[in-house]
């Protein structure tokens, strides 16, 4: 449910006495969006003409580290993010992070700044050309509101669509001259945010589920998002499930030290089919069946097997190849399922999964499997990781468990840039909690301005720099494409990146660090630290 | 016209026996575009195996830094630049500057990479949903070919529309199996990229030029753009006109010591009207009547003055409000009026503009004036500046004139992030030039990796970063929304920046200078170097 804190005061009037302006701000409150996350432009300034103290308007030096920002403090708030862009030039550089955001689903409100009305007739100076096509197809609504007085009632309507499941951007094109403009107050309502599966369809999964002898579930990003984590662990303790995380997942949805945990899907058609065979029923939560990342053959599923599906997207539940998808919430769909009475048919447990073996040093370079392991043992069990190291995630997954809801992020989409800025959001929301960034070099250089905006708000984050000097997962991919292992390949060597100097340079602490033997004291005191602190940790 | 260099031996045999990526490389090298601006993902990756020799890959770290440099490249090679991006991720980064290679009118062929055909069906990782929608509005065409064996055609076609003026950036979707798939060698064509004005209207705008007494000439980026510099000269000389540039033009069209240059029009209709009164005609070439940033009323033209236009841009002459507009190429129009008899009425030259006092050193502090001055003062004449530093831009126009064609790179857009990385781009197409990259501190960090790419390729360019701390142009911009001067204004302040380290920590050198007497010394020893060199002025 959106939940208007409550109603302003100017709001209550029907009187025609405000501005769009006013209005508008008024309704942010109401949202509880009072955080601006911007990039500021001429055709926005009149927004922030004597700017209420109750805002706070968080910088970002380019628009991915803007999106990127508020993509993790809305994700963090469970709240719509609000999100003030310089018109087409900045909602241009943002279609990255936007692209990202409307695959992990995170709630946002786009405003963009556009040029006065009057002289939208002559093609002006950083005018917005058809501003509502720039942003798609990443965002659920777009609209120029053809009247300035209109446009506190699109800013409403932006909010609820953005938050109804499954979430997304949306994005709100003003005209420079609207904001002065009269109008009258739009009062915040109450809009259903999720909705509860179809009963005949959930009913055929409960008695799928009941009929199973080995279940295996597979839960992926919306299980978190929806707050179904305790109702999907339930789920899986009564059916004695294998619980699986789904290939690419932006957000954890299984306690990856719980003893039915089994491990995580690779998005490879034969390797999922691989390590789902002997299930007889596979339960897909909050998850595509399946995300591949390259091209597979033969069934999507092992021999014997059905699928079940229970998704918030309807586009997720509609491309499925096979299975029977239901539509909703997924905590409301497996809180339905669990008012089911428990099955009475005796059913053993998974087997427990094998472990790797603990990472040691080897001499004094540095594993990224130390590094990880390491950094599990010295993090607080609920300080958050937002990733993005695509070659470190398999490690990361052997030897950097995820234990609680809300404590891993990283993007759906498998567009760079996203994670580094996203910390800074998600610190920003949760400043109780330790925020530690894990980012590849490559990564870290798409939003490397993302250390800029920590340093100024000086965010406790501890930036992880995960330094194997190359884009390492796409030169691991390679072979798949028929590179011979180890051919040369454009564009992938990023030599003579100090990060220290980056970040000492945008006003960050640094500290780089390459022995294996000092990695735990560094990496303590870097976790101790109640400033921004990057950790440039140069990998073997 | 396009140019294929040479009829490649593949495209000379009918036989149906090479592949979509021989094809293609086949047409690139036709096409003179073997150069390939990219950042790597795996939708791409197939396009590399064995990377042929006589090709070279430029790689950003960013894709706003990608595009930035085509966009340089492919002005100051007067070709398209050829992109390769990654799937929707690499395309939305890139969005910003694409937005700003369609209003620069740089030819480019984008290519993005796609997920296999086979795997569409189930939206997977890192695909591009709708992959020809999200480059709009700013692109002239996109595509994803239907079957893989039309990707070489597809290639042709939009090089062809992309050399066309009004020239712009186009988008080919390319999905990852099609790069081994056979098909038939496609032969590169000549297909022209200019046309000849309409004679009838031209010679509209001859007999008003003829019977005009005091002509005002208004050139934009166009003239430099179309090769129209010289012929442009030769008719404001013929009719003795004064001549200004464009408002927020991209390019100079004139020789800023020309003793007919007038000035520059500023993007206020009011003022221009006022610079322009006296003129009873104006002629708009390559530029639109006129570029505005604020609201403004009252007449587009000064009492008694009538408009006449000749641009490249059918857009652009369909929305001047007033006056009569012939579309086609500059060059072409222009000579076409040159051909026309000189006009026999006797016609005073206009009177000579008045020039700004010479700059001192206001004791140790840096004057942008004094920094401009000295620049202007130590540079060579044919040195090319690319500036993207709007607070500086009127500094500029008084202390660092222009004096040849393709010589002065800005962006068309008001977007930031471009001008660094297309001074790489500029450097690259042309090592025989010394490249000066004037850069405020606000657009620097918006495309700062561009250092990295400036460093690994060794080009000798001057990186001049104006640092005030702040956007200036938009605190100095405020008071015409109703701002106090002065007034506090959200998201402003650039504080804590240090762009030595920024560059060091990327490999490229850089010095600091504050003192006004000791810039001559380090900007001249700057301009020296043979390596990208970052000169971080401090200015007051």
């Amino acid at each position: 449910m959106s939940h208007p804190d409550a109603l302003p005061s100017s709001a209550l009037s029907a009187s025609n006495t405000t501005t769009v302006r006013e209005a508008v701000l008024d309704l942010l409150r109401a949202f509880g969006m009072t955080t601006i996350f911007g990039n500021p432009g001429s055709t926005e300034l009149p927004l922030f003409l004597d700017f209420p103290e109750d805002f706070r308007y968080v910088l970002g030096l380019q628009e991915a580290v803007v999106v990127g920002m508020a993509d993790g403090h809305a994700q963090a708030t469970r709240n719509a993010a609000f999100v003030n862009l310089h018109s087409a030039a900045g909602v241009g550089h943002a279609m990255g992070n936007i692209f990202t955001a409307f695959k992990n689903r995170t709630p946002m409100v786009i405003t963009a700044g556009q040029q006065a009305r009057s002289i939208l007739p002559f093609d002006p100076f950083l005018f917005s050309g058809q501003a509502t096509e720039l942003p798609k197809p990443y965002v659920k609504w777009s609209i120029e509101p053809a009247r300035a007085e209109d446009v506190p009632l699109a800013i409403a309507r932006a909010y609820y669509i953005a938050m109804q499941q499954p979430q997304g951007p949306v994005l709100v094109s003003i005209p420079a001259d609207d904001w002065t403009r009269p109008c009258e107050p739009v009062a915040p309502r109450t809009v259903s945010t999720e909705h509860r599966p179809e009963p005949a369809v959930l009913a055929q999964i409960g008695a799928a589920l009941d009929a199973a002898q080995r279940p295996a579930f597979v839960v992926g990003a919306a299980v978190d998002r929806n707050g179904a984590w305790e109702a999907v662990r339930a789920l899986a303790e009564r059916h004695h499930a294998a619980v699986f995380v789904a290939p690419m997942s932006g957000r954890c949805g299984f306690a990856e030290d719980h003893p039915q945990f089994a491990g995580f899907l690779p998005a490879m058609r034969e390797k999922i089919v691989g390590l789902l065979a002997g299930h007889d029923l596979v339960f897909a939560l909050g998850a595509p069946a399946f995300t591949y990342h390259v091209e597979g053959f033969g069934p999507h599923l092992p021999a014997g097997a059905t699928l079940v599906q229970l998704t918030d997207d309807p586009q997720t539940a509609a491309w499925a190849p096979v299975g029977t998808s239901a539509v909703g919430s997924i905590r409301l769909g497996v809180e339905d399922l669990l008012a089911r009475p428990a099955p009475t048919t005796p059913r053993s447990l998974p087997a427990p999964r094998t472990l790797a073996p603990r990472a040691t040093p080897e001499g004094e370079r540095m594993s990224v499997a130390w590094l990880l392991q390491t950094l599990a043992e010295l993090r607080a069990p609920d300080s958050v990781i937002v990733e993005e190291s695509p070659s470190a995630r398999p490690v990361m997954h052997r030897h950097l468990p995820i234990l609680q809801s809300e404590t891993f992020y990283t993007m759906c989409s498998g567009g760079l840039g996203h994670s580094m800025p996203a910390a800074v959001g998600v610190a920003l929301a949760q400043p109780q909690k330790k925020v530690i960034a894990l980012i590849g070099d490559g990564s870290a250089m798409y939003s490397i301005q993302a250390l800029w905006s920590a340093a100024q708000l000086q965010l406790p984050i501890t930036f992880v720099i995960v330094k194997n000097r190359r884009y390492a997962a796409l030169q691991e991919f390679a072979p798949t494409f028929g590179f011979a292992p180890g051919a040369q390949l454009e564009g992938c060597d990023l030599p003579d990146i100090d990060f220290c100097a980056l970040a000492r340079g945008q006003g960050c602490d640094a500290v780089r660090v390459d022995d294996a033997h000092a990695l735990h004291g560094v990496l303590r005191d870097a976790l101790a630290a109640t400033r921004p602190m990057l950790v440039e940790v140069e990998v073997a």
